[in-house]
């Protein structure tokens, strides 16, 4: 399935001189959505996954969908001060200032087999933050996966050595 | 299955006074992850469903699992300013102060049946916003359901002849 006709190009969003990648042409036909994540367990080479991790709030939409797919858990990490039980946290840079994202402690067992999912990779920071606080947890990263891969943010040199997929290239 | 295991309280979260169901562990075994979203698809009576709406962020957990069970579309509602194309919105009062969702315009076709899906039914504000949103865009509420229903907060006084199911009730 070509899912390029299901992305819509928004100018200026959030601000200024960006064009956003809409995905919600996509997520609104039952066709494209299933198809969407059947593509994105398709292109895991090794099917033993444990847990998907999901990252608020976007990842939050295919991450329990390519779970269930795939007989894994869900684990969502999200921003500081959201997730209610324990957490170890890690924090990343942003444009300006820096953001905090959080797990629980008890979301990912040593040694398990983990995929990363969210939405779009642009410069890589939230990526690599959600793969630090899965390997504190003594998980492996198997994947991270994407719908949509900004290869002109250059995200990937912040993901090296990790297995990155995407949807759509751009 | 008993999905009440898998709910965890966490006492004074976010706030003292209150406690939080944390629904983390159900997210994290694959067997309940699944289960979940079978037994809520199962509650729904007229299977026709066009569309089904979650609201961020942790109703975009299942509402997409539901909505690729169903054959149906998904469809995000979110807070103000973080859906980029033309949306309309709607407000409803908090305990302090007052919140606004959005959908954009062009999620759901008049006279298409609509699910809608959150986490959790407390007061009942969140839902009945985005029950107005759906039928303002011409869309028909068939059901709200939720995972949790915890009715000693009278939610169900705010969704007066809407079709309402819940995984648990509290």
């Amino acid at each position: 399935m070509d899912f390029e006709p299901y992305i819509r190009d928004i100018e200026n969003f959030p601000k200024p001189g960006v064009v956003f990648k809409d995905i919600t042409p996509l997520l609104k036909d039952a066709k494209a959505l299933t198809a969407a994540c059947q593509t994105l367990c398709d292109m895991i080479v090794k099917h033993d996954i444990d847990k998907v991790v999901g990252v608020d709030s976007r990842g939050f939409i295919f991450a329990p969908l390519i779970a269930s797919k795939l007989n894994a858990g869900f684990v969502p990490v999200r921003k500081k001060g959201k997730l209610p039980y324990t957490t170890i946290s890690e924090s990343y840079e942003l444009e300006y200032g820096e953001d905090t994202l959080e797990i629980h402690t008890d979301a990912i067992q040593k040694g398990e087999k983990v995929l990363v999912h969210d939405d779009v990779l642009a410069t890589g920071g939230t990526a690599s933050a959600v793969c630090k606080l899965v390997e504190k947890l003594g998980g492996e990263v198997v994947q991270c996966n994407f719908l949509i891969h900004l290869t002109f943010l250059n995200g990937s040199n912040k993901l090296n050595g990790y297995d990155i997929k995407a949807l759509l290239e751009y």
